[in-house]
């Protein structure tokens, strides 16, 4: 279909930091790029649940996409859809969308991220959602504030200590922020305003099935961390496995304490912050291309990112089953937005090397460090630095670098302003200015 | 149920401009005060056209009710419930909420509002959604967005012209700031971003069945706002009455010519701005009290607002039918946020008198003037100053004068910053920054 005159078509699925990477390294190239993503915004998921606990307003953390890349558009050389990819047919080289239509390739990038997996309990979902899109960011924030609102209307302490328990599970970054940040407010925003609650009668339950949270860290700054969220009132129980989650608490089994025992917490508002599992298409692209998927639904690439047997098909970001091939063995590539990103740097760079007709170059993932907040003043950094090495610190001084690091990287000079104006706002103030619920949450039967 | 030596119990339902205002004027009493409010949230409804356009985010035109009303909390005779009042049993004297509860009260204020009215043609609602709440305005907004996606994925013209006329349906002052707002996004804000649309085919008509747009000002500064909004390309049609509306366009019979000629418009975005009704709160209490409704469900209140038989219930703001009663003959109250703020004082103020054995006073209405924007640097303001008379002005002053009044009356300092820098933004650049969508549209099938 494509003659020798017209430019190579790419499409690109998704604008998460790995595909708006790769779309923005492909600006200058002669291509016919189309980049396809289901919603009009990308997301800077580190801080949606600032959203899902109403400190952050949903303009504030995300950027439609066509003003993000305006200027791209406006020079030539691509075209922005608002589309769901639901199929890719690897052998006629289009990618099928919702409203039916096939659009052709030359190249494609796929960029389709995670989504939440329950481990094979989707009957948790109901009771239990994650924290992926903004749609989810603010079916959790309608939660935890009507939560509150329920608590003020029972008629008597048993009924109320439901509502006025939270529990969050995993204690990866995601969890460690929503458990700190809702004892902070349960501790702090709240119960100044409400006439029958007793903040003292609040609980932040953070269960995490491993025997540490941020298990990614070095064990020093798990155990900061935990101490940091201990101080922040929330109740930490690692070594402690799940099995069963619904609209009136959730139950799990500890071993804590060696031998396993099994317990029931009753709490209305259950988070979802354990488990992902790539994006339904990487079936489809398995489906159709022959790639193999990890067991988290992952789609097994090449050391240059593409898809073994199709060279012309990249996978990036979380989709990605990626190993760094660095000095040494290669190494896991983990799922956090630095490496999305340069993913989406080298499948672009890959992909003009191919049309130039030269040799590909193999994934490497440099990792110049973590960061995880925990809440008012608390965090924990370790960071990579060439030639000084580990530079690992917590607390105050950490909370500060997560906070210019986090604005720092924005998308948009304007979100930068008023997120820097925000947390000013709620230093000062404990005050949370998002605390509007438009919306009932997602699963209605759980409010009421 | 109360004995002498308790302060008496009073419930307010509805936290809007006249609830709000009567709690606030009742703050010093010695009274036990409930106030009922479906949601969490006091709205600032003359700046929900802005959130619906994208213009602002939804916590910078609402508060935190718990927040606004935190000090009267605080001292002790206040009581926020966030709850659906479902009923009333006025011989009882008990307000009955959504939970099954019973709120028993010894003073009634009933502030429940208004909603939409399609005057009788309720199935039209899923095409035109009003302008009410918060929900409202992200399904507006989710459409108005979407439809210029949709117009980007359409294959020729004919299929695109729908997804890009957009009829908003009353020519009051929130059809005038939809429609103003709707084409200078159209011509403005969104073509520059798209490869496949042409913003000269970008439609905003704006249908009105009297003569004049803006009916309730005078005749000249309706003309001056039709001149303002045919200059920002708002195709104005008066004296046009809508027969239907359904999933792909707008039927109506035009009177414009002198003999009616019919007519269809094929347009996938509707708003209906034509009519209101009262809250059906107030079918409830006629129901119980015997008070008569007029023909928009409003409850017929006596000269001090209360409710013929029943002087301990006060109805106002929106859901009141009610007059002023000054020099002359008493005139109609208009359904304007400073009525409903001045009928929360006056009824605060007589439930007071009542307490201390005095007699009530009439409800006076102080009209200090009107103001409609329509747009960038376009807008009408109509004062009405003591001593000097009538001062009329439109255009860049006007806009002007709107700009500062709206944000002077914002609940909440934080608000009033945020606002500003918005519009400072907006102005200087033309972008509308919270173009986020994170659901689709309330009615699915619209969009598919």
């Amino acid at each position: 279909m494509n003659s020798q005159n017209k430019p190579p078509r790419v499409v690109i699925i998704g604008c998460g930091f790995g595909g708006l990477e790769a779309v923005r390294a492909l600006s200058r190239a002669e291509l016919e790029i189309t980049l396809v993503d289901r919603t009009n915004h990308h997301l800077f998921q580190p801080l949606l649940y600032q959203v899902a606990t109403a400190g952050l307003s949903a303009p504030a953390v995300s950027a439609p996409i066509r003003h993000v890349l305006r200027r791209q558009m406006k020079r030539g050389n691509l075209t922005v859809l608002q589309a769901e990819a639901t199929g890719i047919d690897a052998a006629q080289r289009r990618v099928l969308l919702d409203g039916g239509e096939a659009l052709p390739y030359d190249h494609l990038i796929v960029a389709a991220g995670a989504t939440h997996s329950y481990f094979g309990h989707d009957d948790w979902a109901a009771a239990a959602p994650g924290l992926k899109t903004l749609a989810d960011a603010f079916d959790v924030r309608a939660r935890v504030i009507g939560a509150f609102e329920r608590a003020e209307r029972c008629a008597s302490e048993d009924e109320r200590a439901p509502w006025m328990t939270f529990v969050v599970i995993g204690a990866g970054p995601t969890g460690v922020e929503m458990a700190g940040t809702l004892s902070e407010m349960a501790q702090h925003t709240l119960p100044m305003e409400f006439r029958r609650i007793d903040s003292k009668r609040t609980k932040v339950v953070l269960i995490e099935g491993s025997d540490r949270v941020l298990g990614a860290f070095v064990p020093r700054l798990s155990q900061r961390a935990r101490e940091q969220l201990t101080q922040l009132g929330v109740d930490v129980r690692t070594d402690c496995r799940v099995t069963g989650i619904d609209a009136e608490g959730v139950d799990y089994e500890s071993r804590e304490s060696g031998r396993p025992t099994t317990h029931r917490l009753a709490s209305k508002t259950v988070i979802w912050a354990a488990g992902v599992a790539g994006s339904p298409l990487g079936r489809a692209l398995a489906a159709t291309s022959g790639a193999a998927l990890d067991r988290a639904g992952r789609v097994v690439v090449e050391p240059d990112l593409s898809v073994p047997g199709h060279p012309e098909i990249s996978v990036i970001g979380d989709l990605a089953a990626a190993r760094s091939h660095g000095p040494g063995e290669p190494q896991p590539v983990p799922g956090v937005s630095p490496a999305a990103k340069q993913m989406g740097r080298s499948a672009a760079a890959n992909l003009l090397r191919r049309l130039r007709g030269q040799p590909t170059r193999p994934f490497r993932y440099i990792d110049y460090g973590s960061l995880a907040t925990i809440g008012r003043k608390a965090a924990v950094v370790d960071l990579t630095v060439p030639v000084v090495g580990a530079i690992r610190f917590s607390g105050l001084a950490a909370w500060l670098f997560w906070l210019f690091a986090h604005i720092y990287f924005l998308i948009g000079f304007r979100n930068r302003l008023i997120v820097m104006i925000d947390w000013a706002w709620a230093y000062w103030t404990y005050q949370r200015h998002a605390r509007v619920v438009a919306q009932p949450p997602a699963a209605m039967e759980h409010a009421s």
